[in-house]
């Protein structure tokens, strides 16, 4: 039985019946109108935020599960909240499908989906069915809320504050280069974590919140398109340089310098600190209780992005592209 | 020259120089952070919605220039929230693009985009830029601002409660006829009428921002999936059947009468509205000032969704499929 087989109406009454669970009291409209009505929350901004995945290009469904892709389409986009230091909200799902997909496997991209969602704190409160002459396409636009003057930029950083990056970087790299080899099942717990990071990414959203609320940072944004991107736009945006120092950047075993600056799909923030709040930032990682960060670098006057590692000082590039 | 040349950076930088303009009171971050962050308006609710444009399913770039590809992107959403009575204001642009596209092309879609999103007074406050492996992908999601109180729902009519629609029906559908026929230039006005509803359509945005402001109808709903899913969408939502006169369907001189119950595509709105506010409603379609509505058919305390036609009775289908 393909999603062919059932009417657009069939369709989203199999996700409303999954997305069960006591509404949200800000939500007056959910899923079945044209639009999703919210109320929004008092003395809070709102944050918006949309990213796509796209099989072939962020994951292939040979080697993720259904529920690997709609649980990743939601991650990343989690992500990106808490890498502004907001809770999610809300979250509007858009699929493109081929028309010969089986309904199991509908069924396990909406579970997928509604599991990232739930883990975020986050409703599904509408979307959008399409059909697709060829990928699995996986729109997803998710809302949070945050007080103003907390929000984290990436503009705001200044000389002298210090990088910090959560996690260990390059796993996400790794389990690509592994799932190219064949490897669908990690053969051990290296082997699996990387896979998972590539699979079902954990975005740091507590970590995000609760930095953001202590005003514990002057800058974060996360490092989806790799470390060295992500120290560029951040150096970019506040207006200053900045010194990346290779030894101290935190890596997966499985995973080479390459993989943590330039391999992407790490789901980890980028911290800009404050000297002086150093340790209000250590002591706000450790009341979120996901991860440690590393000191990676620091922002310069100066307005290169230098690399410096094994002595050498290195430029880095300009940017990442997609295409 | 194609996207593949130019960095993802560049190529924002090549959206946030067309998007000039003064910045809304209620944007706090736009374009080129990790997400967008917007003040809420006093005392109205947020209205969300998204819908996708995907190339060989809604238009094809044989057919329809880069510009309205962007442009129909963003009408078809606004359509959404003018079925809700919400004012737009800011658009999110998420699209999934192949690398051999013609950065003259990216452009364009970004020019329409900015235009459509310009007739709606919406804002451009961020999105997404992803590789595609084949179809160009838009998809869009807007956000708009209303009343709690005049939100206009799918619920909410009840028996005895008149069906409007307004425009010409079936237009749409009339010129993917000409288009699959070679016909890419009408060769007269009936037919470039039908090319433009098919490539640009236009939004009722006035018609249901005022009509829900002076609560003139009871439920809407956008007819983009035919008049005859719109019509059992409502009935069924607000617990009633009803019956559509045929005869009364206001067609295009060149669509059909299933062209215009089930071509789709058509961006007009579907109002149920109670008999005492049949002037009121008449009088806020003539300050809105975009086109008038026939009165189509009426909502029945009978469950079954019912045309009338040539004085023959056929009960109306369950629904539309996309797949």
């Amino acid at each position: 039985m393909t999603i062919a087989d059932l009417t657009e109406r069939a369709l989203i009454a199999r996700i409303t019946a999954r997305a069960s669970g006591p509404a949200p009291d800000w939500l007056i409209t959910g899923i079945g109108d044209d639009a999703a009505v919210i109320a929004p929350a008092r003395g809070m901004v709102e944050v918006l935020t949309t990213d796509m995945l796209v099989e072939e290009v962020h994951a292939r469904r040979a080697w993720s599960s259904p529920e690997d892709l709609g649980y990743k389409a939601v991650a990343i986009n989690l992500s990106d909240l808490a890498a502004m230091g907001a809770s999610p909200r809300a979250v509007l799902l858009s699929m493109a499908l081929p028309p010969t997909l089986a309904l199991t496997e509908f069924d396990g991209m909406v579970e997928g989906a509604l599991g990232a969602a739930r883990v975020g704190g986050a409703t599904l409160v509408g979307g959008n069915l399409s059909r697709s002459p060829g990928p699995v396409v996986i729109d997803v636009t998710a809302t949070g809320v945050a007080r103003a003057r907390r929000v984290l930029r990436r503009a705001g950083a200044r000389p002298g504050d210090r990088l910090f990056v959560t996690g260990r970087l390059g796993a996400a790299a790794a389990g690509l280069r592994l799932l190219h080899a064949g490897t669908t099942h990690g053969r051990d717990t290296a082997e699996a974590e990387c896979l998972a990071a590539q699979r079902r990414p954990a975005p740091r959203l507590r970590t995000g919140v609760i930095v953001a609320r202590n005003r514990a940072a002057s800058a974060c944004m996360d490092v989806s398109d790799g470390l060295a991107d992500a120290v560029r736009q951040v150096a970019d945006a506040s207006g200053c340089g900045a010194e990346l120092a290779g030894a101290l950047v935190p890596r997966h075993p499985l995973a080479s310098l390459t993989d943590a600056l330039t391999g992407g799909e790490d789901y980890e923030l980028l911290f800009a600190v404050p000297p002086r709040r150093t340790r209000l930032f250590l002591a706000a990682l450790r009341q979120a209780g996901e991860t440690p960060a590393a000191e990676v670098g620091v922002l310069t006057k100066d307005p290169s992005v230098v690399l410096v590692d094994d002595g050498a000082r290195t430029e880095l590039g300009d940017g990442f592209s997609h295409f």
